[in-house]
């Protein structure tokens, strides 16, 4: 049996400022510092040691991995960073406050926004000075592969591949495997590994900084899975997430 | 032409208390996270955009490149971890105070055991609670290439296959490469880039936390290397680490 650990980041300043970050890059709060301080103070209380990190290129989940394995003193691990663990891409929404594009559009087309499978918020101009495509980290990476606007299902559609390419070769390889990514980029994987479908994948929403565990068969099939810690906190924590959009 | 950075990292807890490191995982002080970010602004102030890190597995070299990258706001770039990287290893002598040592077996030796070029200090025994042959760390590293003791000469003898194997066909590839490492691993790289006498190297210090740039040649040559910043405080900094062993 394998097990997978995943954390979404501590709180961004985007988050508190509950604005669309997508692909911005947004460090953490001091609330989000502490959050992922405490995911690495409970991986290391309840025994877990990791072989190898997974995290996007975004500093708010690299600085969620830093803090989590500066208190397992596990700093010295391998750490691959990698785009397509990066945040669902907002399109022309980045930047903007929910509550206002929830006064201005209704809450239901920002809950379209937020959490249609299919349907991508308005994209970004590549020539809107908010676009990545200049950003030289994304260099290797095709032009067109650097989103303008993504819906869940674009996310998907990049987080999987990485997932066969990496993250699945190196857990069956006997490698303990944490992911310090993004609310949306590990529903991705979460609705790959439980075969959640399109419909039902739209209720589920990750907390900050609460590391959840996956179990997983030889075929890296999911036994089970649960959040490390107080559930309820995380069960809390989760549904503080799915009111954000409100006006 | 290709330009290689390296930076040794900031004061760390032991260098604060004049006691020998080598192996040892202990992090930076406040001036030393502090000596990490200043060389970060500086290279930022510079100009300097890089492609790749290198570090060891010890965390006052890897806190080291954080806070700099960070400054640089290049959280994102790639970094590969390797203990051929890391101190060279201080044997029986790790932990203990400098100052002490000098007294009880004179200023020569403490200089012998601290600069000799092939002389090591007293070898911990492999059962010593001290040794690093039981750090999971290292578990992938064969245990008789864990050392328990090292001279300069040993510690150039694992940092020049790193090199050859990572670093320098990164470097040809156009990777614009920064390294942080420690004293004797950047030691041992200047040692073969400069080509310098195993007599000469001795004489050698490197200051913490101040760029060290290499400009190299299409054949990896050095052209010319300078320090970052002000020359004169660099001088001063690499003649307080000269100082370090006095009683």
């Amino acid at each position: 049996m394998y097990k997978l650990v995943l954390i979404r980041h501590g709180e961004s300043t985007w988050n508190l400022e509950n604005r669309f970050t997508g692909w911005t890059d947004v460090d953490l709060t001091p609330t989000g510092v502490s959050q992922a301080m405490s995911a690495g103070k409970l991986l290391k209380a309840e025994g877990y040691e990791f072989d190898l990190a997974f995290t996007s290129v975004l500093k708010r989940a690299i600085h969620t991995l830093w803090y989590a394995l500066d208190e397992m003193d596990s700093t010295w691990l391998p750490v691959v960073k990698d785009w397509r663990l990066n945040e669902r891409h907002y399109g022309a929404l980045q930047g903007l406050n929910k509550a206002d594009m929830a006064k201005q559009y209704g809450d239901e087309q920002v809950l379209v926004w937020r959490r249609s499978y299919d349907t991508p918020p308005p994209a970004l101009e590549a020539t809107d000075p908010r676009s990545e495509r200049g950003d030289r980290r994304y260099a290797n990476v095709a032009a067109e592969n650097v989103p303008l606007t993504e819906c869940l299902k674009d996310t998907v559609a990049r987080v999987l591949p990485f997932w066969n390419e990496a993250m699945a070769p190196a857990i069956r390889s006997g490698k303990r495997v944490v992911v310090a990514a993004h609310g949306n980029s590990i529903r991705a994987l979460v609705k790959y590994l439980d075969n959640i479908s399109e419909s039902d994948i739209v209720g589920l929403n990750i907390p900050n900084g609460i590391p959840l565990v996956y179990e997983l068969d030889a075929d890296l099939k999911p036994i089970r899975h649960y959040y490390l810690g107080d559930a309820e906190a995380a069960a809390k924590a989760a549904a503080a997430v799915a009111s954000q959009g409100k006006a």
